[in-house]
């Protein structure tokens, strides 16, 4: 496997996704490539795409990055002693969409690949990623589909994947300061080689290719329908929850604004607007309610 | 010095303040005690005062918390060897009041106190708090005001402290991610004991009692200034940096969601609406601009 393989892959995902977006839209993405300054010790480029008040989606962003650095930081060679302190290359695609009706849900994705040399030259890959909905009302047939288009990717690569990836991503989006689920979870995996560079970088294409599969459908499905202040509220107030996941728990997040990363680009995830009021409760016997007691809890989809 | 000075002083501080805050504001403070449930480690309580769509303040949060624990963490005993693993009680009030009006600043108090039980029987205390001040349009008078209060607080127990504890807390509002600071910042202090129990109360007794007279001669002045849309963006876009600084870089934030602190009461900060977009930027020339220019910038201000 060749990283510009990867490479390729990734940037062309990204421009196949944010068309068919722009295309469902009718708006644009704006393209902003970037470049880290010479001198730092980690070096890279990206290429960041950006929607924002579109028809449809109220702000949509997708970024392409690709890292190298000198050194790969203790935490990654936890498990791979032979790589310790080795040369290392990241790159990845992440995206998350938020569209402008309460009835749509929000989606996040994630593919990404680290690769590293060992001492005789040979290159050593492994793979991290998923996707995760988050919607705002529930609705059963579209978690099933989300579910169910995550599965299929992954079928084919080991049925024992789906089970596993699903739990990983329960356990992942987790707000533990509310003890709530981020939303109606996915799949997520982590250092990922177990089938070997070639399979394990041909699920990772399986998961990336599934995501306008997985999600398209209910964004059309719900985008026109019609909502007022109440839905606009409750959609304000829940996105609120997706900030303090992304600030406070998500790694990737957290630890890239700390560590200097391009801190417009990692806050692409962000919410377009959002609101905070105290001891916030639904109603019981409200949609609002289903949604906290059906929805954005673990449960078994399939 | 009794604790139960300490506590009722900051008892009837958190009033006062709310009190000054209802008044001029025309609503009122929901007022919730809570009591952490027994079982814990941490045992404690608190009282949550919260005014929240106001006509003067979109969200004014007010807390009073009072924790006590079987062993200070090793973080708390560093310079203290003595203390390793002493039961501690900790108490304080901390608040952060968001105008709606975008000429009126954010302003944030907190004054907290820290003690322990040595070996040999003797309560030692030390201290912490302080004020920062964030303006979503600049005015040097204001600030002025604001820094002037500070240093008329501190002064009487020493002149070296304003500019020590001023400079202290330009470092402690810094998100650090954008090189920005948070506002026109105030003054910051921590693990403060250096004039004695009886002296640190009554210094950071002269803080808490500042806080009216540095912040409501400001907000009265701004709070009826007419605005419009373009006024109304760029506060809700501001804001965000407040969300950014709170969950990213502000250890009480941080560390109390991650260790199980009371959700809802550490996030009284959290502005009421807030929004976010891709590489925002003031033109030079206008009004949005010069406050970054000239006030979110670490200053000079007496």
């Amino acid at each position: 496997m060749h990283l510009d393989t990867v490479k390729d892959y990734l940037k062309t995902l990204q421009n196949r996704i944010t068309g068919a977006i722009a295309q469902l839209d009718g708006g644009s993405f704006i393209s902003d490539a970037w470049k880290k300054p010479p001198g730092e010790a980690l070096q890279g480029n990206g290429i960041t795409q950006i929607l924002e008040n579109g028809e449809v989606f109220e702000r949509a962003g997708c970024g392409f990055s690709h890292v190298t650095g000198p050194k790969l930081p203790p935490s990654a060679t936890h498990d791979r002693p032979e790589l310790s302190g080795a040369p290392f290359e990241a790159m990845g695609v992440s995206l998350v969409f938020h569209p402008r009706n309460p009835y749509a849900p929000t989606v996040h994705m994630n593919v990404r690949m680290l690769s590293a040399k060992t001492a005789d030259g040979q290159t050593v890959a492994w793979f991290g990623g998923g996707m995760d909905l988050t919607p705002y009302y529930g609705f059963e047939e579209d978690a099933v589909h989300f579910h169910s288009s995550c599965r299929d990717a992954l079928n084919p690569f080991g049925e024992h994947l789906y089970p596993r990836f699903k739990v990983w991503c329960d356990d992942y989006f987790c707000l533990k300061h509310r003890n709530e689920q981020r939303g109606i979870g996915g799949i997520f995996f982590d250092d990922f080689s177990e089938l070997g560079s070639e399979q394990s970088f041909a699920m990772v294409q399986s998961v990336g290719d599934t995501l306008l599969k997985a999600y398209l459908p209910i964004v059309e499905k719900r985008m026109n329908t019609p909502y007022g202040e109440r839905e606009r509220a409750h959609q304000l107030y829940r996105r609120g929850r997706y900030v303090e996941f992304n600030l406070v728990w998500d790694r990737g997040t957290h630890f890239g604004l700390q560590s200097g990363g391009r801190t417009e680009s990692i806050l692409l995830s962000m919410p377009p607007l959002v609101s905070w009021s105290y001891q916030h409760q639904a109603e019981a016997g409200t949609p609002e309610h289903d949604l906290m007691q059906r929805f954005i809890v673990r449960r078994e989809w399939l």
